[in-house]
């Protein structure tokens, strides 16, 4: 009781908020948006950037300054700098970072309310122009900015995608904060390497730094994650609602525009579901609130990336559609065998890349959906098995020009048949903490995963998945 | 112009909110705190939980039933189950799973205002409950719960902390959008090992799934990250705020309380910071702030861990304490030399945890306090050096009992000195694209970690990090 006394009577004294001008200005560096918004009439502050642009005129320099703050990439601030003011300006060329003292005061322009006026100029550091990857004026390319991992975020094509990209990691907090999910972190480092999903990395023996030697870390051996699903289940068999957003591996040699050795991914697993149309409606809610949320916050981002023809040709689809078709796994084949290109489908075979894409575009207009019910032998060992006996209770939520989406199912949560399963695979042993969860009264659970990048490519229109994370690992490319 | 008109007209229809009973019951499979928020009178309804207790009365049985959603973990759903109505009531034990359906009605008691009825209950798993490590009202401790890594989120206590960490993941990234930056990943994977920061671990070359061999993936050595801090730099240069919230990897040699293989950083970098000072005030409003977020969230979560005595002896600190003590690295040299045990340090040599713990208990009163400016060759070669030339401008934040809780620094941000270092220690080659920053007008920035599970020990008085991340890795240990 004493210490519940205690902790009811911290005393806390809230730290302010920043809205005022003043105390924002005092925490935190002053950025252009700031000045903008806030508009601090004749008072001194202190601006850091780089400069985009500088033109000599009979009495003034005009500077523009960008710091990366302005979320509608076409304005900067212009900074008017007396002429021989400052020893400095001469030597300023395109691309140096600067320090600038000024005051924003009320324009004598007809055309313009404000304007700011430097009274101090200090160069940080020049910068190699020459060797800049990017030109003042010249319009960047996707390809082109790829070249340049490091810098590309001073571009502001790059800065449009990656804003879209921190606001999309946001809004999927806020919807499973807003649905009372619990976020758990999986590990990366795993001893698991049956859950099926590709090539798996493993962890090497570390060498010491101080003997120089190779020595084994761990008791057993490690992989790189290729799912989390699994540990996520535990806690789905505590908290019910769950979800984890963490990097996911994969060592697929694979150069296509999908495929990525490091990628994040979004996994989501909730208790008490029995019904496969009930996590597909999950699903749709949780992609089409995710989708609203982005393309109201992202409205300037969206209208850069349109500069340079970069279409969200399937948004609409995203931000509209209620209900997306549904066919089985069989249903599928059957459209395939209509075709006179895929005539010849076997029977439970695995659809490629060129089936999907078939179905997506021809037989559904180009319209996304899902494909649920493949047959057991074509998907992993923990699905559940459906009344046939023959099917699982899963779906692939196939896109349009991305293929594959997203995948999920139920899970086989009955124990006895479980068991039976692990035991035929012979993999019993290694999964024991995973048939423990059924052993002690496990919930029936079901979830999905749902890529980052290529939900960015869906949202964007973006066709390169190099294009929409930082630094992308892939066969053979790690740079930085 | 079309597309800017398409894009503005994109009609968007916005998924309903599910405050109401009805949408939240249809979408989610329903929870006992919704039943318990929303009372659901007369309505028959279906839950999915745990029996926790089972009592027999003359007329019928009393049965806990416990889902994981109640944040009060003292309450449970008492569930009426009329005698013989259900040929499996005699057979269910503590720890089964089941499915009731069932009406909430008003009660005849004159102590309850409503009880749950059961109309059916269905048995999905039985509970191996002889072998189950969690007993009817048993307490467990965090030592036993530690044994049980996959199963202890059914642990009220467990999930006390678990519920406790996602509200602290959420806090902060509500604190970052609050104060505009841009949230980025950095990557897992990477080539640098020479970021100082302990051992690293490599990735092996993979085998192949087909042909079984051992085959090269990248096309140069890879390493998992010590820290995201370089890449995060150059996402800093085009935004100027920005943050990273990432597993990271350390291969030390540790067994101890603090020390994890894969643990959780934030990581923070802000352009234009040239005052150290200013980095710290940033630095603390951000602790501040989260904690009083997840205080004021997680009060329920706090009272369980009082329950078990945990207790969060160092949480006023953090809410209460507007300044913490600065003192520099000589200072804090000089304290030592005034003690019996530490009167022989050495200059220039660094701390030890004897050294912090000293100088936290003693010298500080068991207050949390800053040592800054170390001298330049006890730290990283990105730190800024300081006008004396011979040490940086840094900070460590000591923390009781717990001590380094985050290092951060200014960054060397003068492109002549900074490739004289970088020449010096004969990594110019290796991290040319990080000097390239600097080459392209780079800008000041100023940045720190925080270790998310270290964070967590500080919220709750838990001392022992294994306790606070679901899945731990350390020396000798990868379970599950």
């Amino acid at each position: 009781m004493l210490h519940c006394f205690l902790l009811r009577h911290l005393r806390y004294s809230t730290p302010k908020p920043l809205s005022s001008f003043r105390r924002s200005h005092s925490l935190y560096p002053l950025t252009i948006r700031e000045i903008f918004e806030q508009k601090p009439l004749n008072q001194s502050v202190n601006l850091t950037g780089y400069l985009l642009n500088i033109r000599k005129q009979k009495t003034h320099y005009f500077l523009d300054l960008f710091d990366g703050s302005l979320t509608n990439n076409q304005k900067h601030l212009q900074v008017v700098a007396p002429l021989n003011a400052h020893p400095s300006l001469p030597h300023l060329t395109y691309g140096c970072s600067v320090n600038i003292q000024g005051k924003l005061i009320p324009s004598d322009h007809p055309k313009q309310e404000y304007e700011f006026i430097a009274e101090q100029i200090k160069l940080i550091n020049s910068c190699d122009a020459s060797n800049y990857p990017f030109k003042p004026k010249s319009n960047e390319t996707l390809v082109t900015l790829r070249q340049d991992e490091h810098l590309r975020l001073r571009s502001k094509l790059s800065q449009a995608i990656f804003r879209l990209r921190s606001q999309l990691m946001y809004s999927i907090h806020e919807y499973f904060q807003e649905q009372r999910f619990i976020q758990i972190q999986t590990p990366c480092l795993t001893r698991n390497d049956c859950e099926g999903g590709g090539e798996t990395f493993r962890i090497q023996p570390y060498k010491s730094r101080t003997t120089g030697k190779d020595k084994e870390y761990f008791d057993t051996q490690v992989y790189l994650t290729v799912s989390g699903q699994l540990h996520l289940e535990t806690a789905a068999n505590g908290f019910g609602r769950v979800y984890t957003l963490n990097p996911t591996f994969r060592a697929d040699k694979n150069f296509s525009r999908f495929h990525l050795a490091e990628f994040w991914m979004l996994e989501v697993e909730v208790a008490g579901l029995t019904q496969l149309d009930k996590l597909l409606d999950i699903y749709v809610h949780l992609l089409r609130t995710v989708a609203g949320q982005v393309h109201k916050k992202c409205s300037e981002e969206y209208k850069h990336l349109l500069t340079h023809n970069i279409q969200p040709k399937y948004l609409e689809q995203l931000l509209n559609q209620t209900e997306f078709p549904r066919i089985t796994y069989q249903q599928a084949v059957e459209y395939l065998r209509k075709s006179a290109d895929f005539h010849q489908f076997s029977d439970n075979d695995d659809f490629t890349r060129a089936h999907e894409h078939y179905l997506c575009e021809t037989v559904m207009n180009n319209q996304a959906f899902f494909i649920i019910n493949y047959p057991k032998k074509l998907k992993p060992f923990y699905m559940l098995v459906n009344e046939d006996e023959s099917t699982v209770a899963n779906f692939d939520f196939i896109f349009p020009s991305i293929g594959e989406l997203s995948g999920g199912s139920l899970r086989e949560h009955r124990y006895e048949q479980f068991k039976l399963c692990l035991d035929e695979l012979d993999i019993t042993r290694d999964l024991q903490w995973y048939l423990d969860l059924r052993r002690f009264g496990g919930l029936p659970t079901g979830g999905f995963g749902l890529g980052i990048e290529r939900f960015l490519m869906a949202l964007t229109g973006i066709d390169n998945v190099r294009d929409v994370i930082l630094f992308p690992r892939y066969y053979r490319h790690c740079d930085a």
